[in-house]
């Protein structure tokens, strides 16, 4: 298969690949959540090459991820804003950089350099998952995937998350 | 800047993108949560060049995301299993896999196959971030990114999320 055929595949986790899977794009989204609009802005931050960093641009303005604007202010530029299908992205850039702070710093290191503020409470807190029906925490262990279609569970039909069951996808 | 360079950068985002953004990689861990473990398994269900897919495991066995072991059944082949760290990039997945089915489905399109069960309660639902400190829901708008260093807030340490503020970083 072809990365190109990623986006046709009967796959949420596929799909979402072909739209944000390439290399940057996590980096320029990360820049949108920090507030960043500006092309100059985004390359300065990330050091991605202009011509790459247009390319990327344009692509998430064609997926309907970042919206482009004449900005009000700062003298008419044009400005790149995360649309609501954008911000909701913000899960997945959560849990990278929960991931990395937990995994990718070596005891000797500094400290990640930034920690996420719940505005309304004010607690320095990463943001958990959680079950919505129990809201108890939720991990890979506590998860089964189950195919949708069928209506009633029978034997066979679960499929373990990170267990030894065979799964049917 | 290069993107083998992206694994020294300052910023826990970057140096996850470092270890699980490249193409394919996010698939084969879609596989491993799925409870698949042995290559035949991983290539015929994501479909990946042979090369490529030896590649990737390699690597991963190399971050400590996967390991690779010999089986005690299935006549003693190579399989590779989920570590701590690995199980713990499912917030990623998650995140994917619920943002993949909210956008990539158009409306005349069949629903997204699989549908997740937490095995506790038996909810099928797709977790949920949440603030650990109040419980409330979390999104982009509700979340503030601050520098870990500074011990005290002043105006103009905080970054909005998704908003206009000029980010430090």
């Amino acid at each position: 298969m072809r990365w190109r055929s990623v986006a046709q595949v009967n796959c949420s986790v596929a799909r979402t690949l072909a739209v944000i899977g390439e290399r940057w794009t996590m980096l320029i989204l990360r820049e949108a959540f920090m507030g960043r609009r500006r092309f100059d802005e985004f390359q300065h931050n990330t050091g991605i090459a202009r011509n790459i960093l247009a390319t990327r641009l344009r692509a998430l303005a064609a997926d309907g991820i970042l919206q482009r604007a004449r900005a009000a202010q700062r003298r008419g530029g044009i400005e790149y804003r995360l649309t609501k299908k954008g911000l909701e992205l913000y899960p997945v850039m959560v849990a990278m950089l929960k991931w990395g702070d937990a995994w990718l710093w070596r005891a000797d290191d500094e400290r990640p350099p930034l920690q996420l503020m719940h505005r309304c409470c004010g607690a320095k807190v990463m943001p958990a998952l959680v079950c919505p029906h129990c809201g108890d925490a939720v991990t890979a262990r506590d998860m089964i995937a189950v195919p949708r279609r069928v209506a009633t569970r029978h034997p066979g039909d679960e499929v373990r998350q990170g267990g030894s069951g065979e799964a049917r996808h």
